[in-house]
């Protein structure tokens, strides 16, 4: 595909990316992850995989209006309308619009090409590490989401409610089991340690501050 | 003091906390803080300084609409007058009014009572270690504050710009030399390692991404 087209999906993708969780330099990390990853994989329509990534995430304005959409299906379908408008064939944006609509970790439409598993992964691994805690803590200012909440007996509560513990012990934590490709895991791996000391430090912290504090006066 | 004043201090606190940032869990974190220090200073005077962490981020709701307002000293004076309302003398109104405004990292008015050195100390403390790390992150989300910004070489920037990989390297990371007490140095010198291996760990991932994305083709 010519630069020039390229810039014309990066251009749409730009004036999309509003949120400083799902923003250009997410989207560019996404990219670079699924480039690399692609380079361990036969067959990949590069195509198809870059344009997958710049486009994943354009639905997200329309969830964040109204949250009871999905940002996946609603991307895929906005993704799918551009690059029929651009002069694409509908096969080709139609395996496009597939790839965005299945990238979602919490989503039931599951990833079936390899350019859709990949563009997961990449996604995938921008949850992972210290760039995904760093992402989700961003995320958590944006929607107003606490740190975390205490129960009614003053102690802090790490599995229910909305929170960034909560939040960690249901998929910051488990992320590293979801991947597809190899070159995905194995990045993956090398960033969990830095994750687990994390999230363990910050709970000590709070935990050792709430202890030494009026709880034991 | 007894009880029910506290609580009304407490619910005049609740009624200004509302971001995630500084919400009333960060209030109740410093309060904890400032009682353990204050277990290892002599002559504390409790009643103002347990006030003084109650009320020490009233001020921000209206930083917050006026950026150009310092919240340390517009919520002294917040502070100052509601005490008076509640029958305080105007002697230690005052002393809690100075505590307050004294307790910005960033302010040039430095504390100088036990009481506005500890609450200044218990403040900071919450932005040392992976506490203090979430926060800022927080933070940055709600003021759509990115991760770090790129140069136009495309290469990531660190040291100037507004984000969070610049408030890591002006404020977080220079947070440990700036304490009175010697409890808040000995409790901040414990959660160094865990600050100092996230950042590591951050700049490392972005970084590798950049590498083994389209710059290497």
């Amino acid at each position: 595909m010519e630069k020039e087209k390229y810039m014309a999906i990066e251009a749409f993708m730009l004036n999309q990316a509003k949120d400083s969780a799902h923003d250009k330099h997410h989207i560019y990390r996404v990219l670079n992850a699924a480039v690399d990853i692609a380079k361990y994989e036969n067959s990949v329509d590069m195509d198809i995989l870059i344009t997958a990534c710049l486009l994943h995430d354009i639905g997200r304005s329309a969830q964040a209006e109204n949250p009871k959409l999905c940002h996946a299906k609603v991307g895929a379908e906005m993704a799918y309308a551009f690059l029929l408008e651009q002069g694409w064939q509908q096969e080709k944006a139609l395996h496009v619009r597939d790839c965005v609509s299945s990238h979602r970790y919490r989503g039931d439409n599951l990833p079936a090409s390899i350019e859709a598993k990949i563009l997961f992964d990449a996604d995938k691994l921008d949850v992972s590490g210290a760039v995904g805690i760093a992402r989700t803590l961003i995320y958590a200012g944006q929607v107003c989401c606490p740190l975390y909440i205490t129960g009614e007996d003053g102690n802090i509560v790490v599995d229910r409610g909305d929170s960034f513990f909560r939040e960690y012990n249901y998929k910051l934590k488990n992320i590293y089991d979801s991947f597809y490709t190899a070159r995905a895991k194995e990045i993956a791996s090398t960033r969990k340690k830095v994750v687990e000391d994390f999230y363990n430090g910050l709970l000590a912290e709070v935990t050792e501050n709430y202890k030494n504090g009026f709880k034991t006066r």
